[in-house]
Order: C-alpha cells, then structure tokens, then sequence
C-alpha cells in the first residue's frame, strides 16, 4: 500500500459534537483545513437547526467558505429535505446515515432500521437526478452502545440493499468506539466498505485502521485534533484524530496528500475554536520528529 | 497466540512519573493491583531520594504491601547501592536502566552509554550471587527525543553486550513514546527482546502492542489508568494504560489472567489518589461490553 486517502471531518462531525461556535469559526476551520492537503473534507450537515442548533449556518458557513477545487467536499443529510438544500446549495458528495441497530436508528432517527432504508431507496433517484453521488454510512457497524455486537451478516444485508438501490458509497461509523481490532476483522471478512469512520474511547483508534488496512481498506475519515469528544468527560476521545492518523502513516512511508505542519496548525486552531483541550497526542507532544534541544 | 503477560508498571513507573503521594496511597494501589489477577508487578524503585522523591518510602512501601504468592514482584534500581537495598528488601528480580542513545543516558545517568554498560556487567554477579536475575531495560529504543532515530543495529549491539555479560533478560523502552507500528517492525525484526514497555505519547501504544504480538512478542508493559502521564500537559499521555491494553486482548480471545472489574476498580483508586483525570480512555468509557440502558 502506497497511499491512503483521508476524509477530514473536524468541520461537521467534531464540531456537531462539541459547544456551538460562529459561523466565522466554521469558516476558519475549513479554510485552514482546505489548505492542508487533505483530499476530502466533510464540511456541513444540512440538519433541522432545532435538533442540531451546531449546524443552523450551514449554508452560511458553505457560502462563504474557500473552496479549493483540488478538494473534494462533502455534505451530511438526514432526509430528503436536507438533500434539497446540499444540492441547492452545490455539493456533489452527500452522504445519509442508517444504523445496523434497530435500537439505535429508532432513538437516533425515530424510525426502524427497515424504514431508514426505505427512505434511502427513495433518496437516491432525487440525489443521482440531481448529477451527485449518495454514500450511505452504516452507524454501530461495529457494536451498538444498547444492543451490543451486532452480527456482521447484519451489516452486510444493508449494504447488500443499499448497493441495490444504487448507493454509489459505503461507509462503517464506529458510532460509539466499540471497534477493536478483532471486530474490524470480524467485519470486514463479511463485507467490505469503501471507507471506514472510526472513534478512539478506548485507545483502539490507530489499531483498527492499522487492522483494517491489513485488510485492504485505503480510506478513513479523521477529525482534526480529535475533536468532537464530549467535553463533559475530561479525557475522554471521539473521532480519531487526524494528526495521529497522518504521523503513523507518514512514519510507516504512506503518503497522505497532507502537510502534517499545516495540519497541526489546523489542530491549534480547532482548539482555540472550541475553547477546551483536544486529544490528540500528536498535538500535544508534536511529531516524534521534533527533537528537543539539548 | 492464546496468553500475553502482562507487567503493571503504575506503583513505580506511574507514580515515580507524578507528583508525590504518600506511602500509605501507594500501599493501596499495590493491593488493589495485587487482587486483580495481573501476573507482575513493577512494585518500587530504589534510587536516591534525592533524585526521585517520589520513591524515597521504598522501603517501607514494600515493607507494610501485601505480597500475593502468585505475583511476580520486581524493583528497578539505577546502581549497585540501589541493587543491595532491593536485594535486602527480598526482591529476586531486579531492572535496571540503560539508554540506547548515548545523549539521553549521559542526560539522565551522567555518564555515557558504554559506561553504563560497564556498570551493568558488575552488576549481574552481585545480583546473580543473591539469587536474583537482572532484567536490562534499553531505554530510547524505537528513538531520542535529542538525538532521533536510533538504529537498530545500536540496539542489537547493546543487547548482544548484556547477554554476554548474563543480562537475564531484555526489555526495549519507548521512554518517550517514538515508537510507531514501523518502528516496532524495523527494531523487531533486527534484535528480538523479552519485553517491551510502549507509551502512548502520540496515539499509537495499541497498534504497536499489536505489531509486536504479530511478531511474537507477548510480554509487555502497562500502567493502570495510563498513570505516570506528565501532569502538566492536559491530555498528554505516559504509559499505555493497562485497561486499554487488557480490554484490546480479551476481545480478540487473548488471556491475560487479569479480572478487568478489578482493574477498572484499581484506576478508580489510582485516579483518587493522584488526584487528575488519568488518560484511559477503556476506564473513562467502561468496557465495550458494558450497555448502556434504554
């Protein structure tokens, strides 16, 4: 393996995830991040603003941010309405997401997993009508935080019925970091996604992409810093954070694409930005390139 | 592989690395650990309590513990005086410290690595005479924060140097969390040691645990809670925490003899008395395994 192709999700993902910033905030972050050399970046969801008061300046934010026409950007829907709007306002790249937990989707999307993906079916005419793709991300692919393991067979009904539908992507969201390495083998010897989002709670961040690449995936998503943690739980980490992701493949001779000195201004950004100390140890200690003085 | 053991560093590694706690804490923390199934324990260190006053109650510490027939206990002395104190103490198996990169040994031993070496092969008969086997940790092993990256042929000659002069067996330190799953591979598969002891400095203790098991090593490190982080950098990380590591094997099947209630129960302690938020995350979140309720 040579390259490894990085989604960035600090801008939606951390950020839907931590105490609502401004517009403006959002806009830096993207445009520092659009300066990195990231391929992908994941940058609004198009949500009602009462269930997601983070996301209410989506199209403000989208409106005014740089768009640097080497990155490819996408946008996050919970429902045709949504998808109207990402599409209205330019985007490409839409992305939905159905959990593998019958549980967790009901509580999540207050419906059945079954009927989210009726829902699905009927998306990606409007989305393909419209010249964009759709990728659908199924959510607790690894484990749900209620019912626990959830059967890979499980898993692969989905994404045997969404790829029927015409679903262009797949993602796995390891919505809970319940993923270990073990699992993502468990997993991904059923079926295989074109990407994979996974969370570092507990420490198996680096394992699981380490694992998986072992089994050929080449694409991940990665929040700059970390961020997206709860900052109720001090210590406590979400998304895997990019900088982490980028220094182990850059030291094991992947490329990226991505300036890792770029990226970590991006991180010290993201931290002023959100006002609380982010997780990620390559921030905090640097990269183990930076030698000390002596 | 079906068993990795486990050595719990946190009552001296962990706590040597925090601000000081008083004697009867520490006593604690070894009892706690001392119940949780853990195969061995790093118990204390004698060195001069000027250097380390973390470690100056060693004696009694060890003195007023409870000793678990089942457990191996071992000491980490940095001389031949600290030698004869863990000897008198009762402990018949002894480390000591050597660093691999000659500017961090002159830096924390104040002399050169050879030295040190010399040092060492007049230690092993003293601590051989007493019944005693000596284990040789080789500090900056997968790389200086001075000097870099430290070939593997360096440490290979170190290591071949020890075994000569009876070393009883080898331990590669990554004392300032350098090593990444190439790393581990490059060093690995040029010198083989009994042991390694990770940090998780920068995000990759787990995937390099994991490298190494792949290359046959199932000894290692951890310290319970993640103790021994430095303080003052939020966020930053020491040793990889025990919970973590513990949580990863038992998924994949791996035994550890280690109950993980009773080590959650021994980093709630842990985190009480040094009185911070520890960085692991298997202890912020709980177990996978554990659901939450609907």
């Amino acid at each position: 393996m040579t390259g490894v192709s990085i989604r960035e999700v600090g801008p939606r993902d951390g950020l839907q995830n931590e105490e609502p910033v401004p517009a403006e905030a959002k806009i830096q972050l993207l445009d520092a991040l659009s300066r990195t050399g990231v391929a992908r970046i994941e940058a609004v969801s198009f949500v009602h603003p009462k269930a997601i008061p983070q996301m209410a300046d989506a199209d403000e934010v989208w409106a005014k941010a740089w768009r640097n026409p080497d990155v490819r950007y996408s946008a996050l829907i919970p429902n045709s309405r949504g998808a109207q709007r990402a599409l209205a306002a330019g985007f490409r790249e839409i992305e939905v997401v159905v959990s593998a937990s019958d549980t967790h989707n009901r509580r999540n999307l207050n419906r059945s997993t079954e009927e989210s993906l009726d829902d699905i079916a009927q998306l990606i005419p409007l989305v393909h009508g419209a010249g964009a793709t759709l990728e659908v991300i199924v959510a607790t692919s690894f484990g749900c935080p209620f019912e626990g393991d959830i059967d890979p067979d499980r898993v692969a009904g989905i994404v045997a019925r969404v790829r029927a539908d015409g679903a262009d992507r797949i993602a796995f969201g390891d919505t809970t970091g319940m993923a270990t390495p073990r699992r993502v083998r468990d997993l991904l010897t059923a079926v295989r996604p074109d990407l994979l989002h996974f969370h570092n709670t507990r420490g198996t961040g680096l394992a699981n992409i380490l694992t998986a690449m072992d089994l050929g995936v080449t694409e991940f998503d990665a929040s700059v810093g970390g961020l997206g943690g709860c900052p109720y739980a001090p210590g406590a980490s979400g998304n895997v954070a990019t900088e982490e992701v980028v220094h182990m493949l850059h030291d094991m001779g992947i490329d990226t694409g991505i300036d890792l000195d770029a990226l970590l201004e991006a991180a010290v950004l993201a931290e002023r930005l959100v006002g609380r100390p982010l997780p990620s140890g390559v921030l905090r200690a640097g990269p183990r390139t930076r030698l000390s003085a002596l």
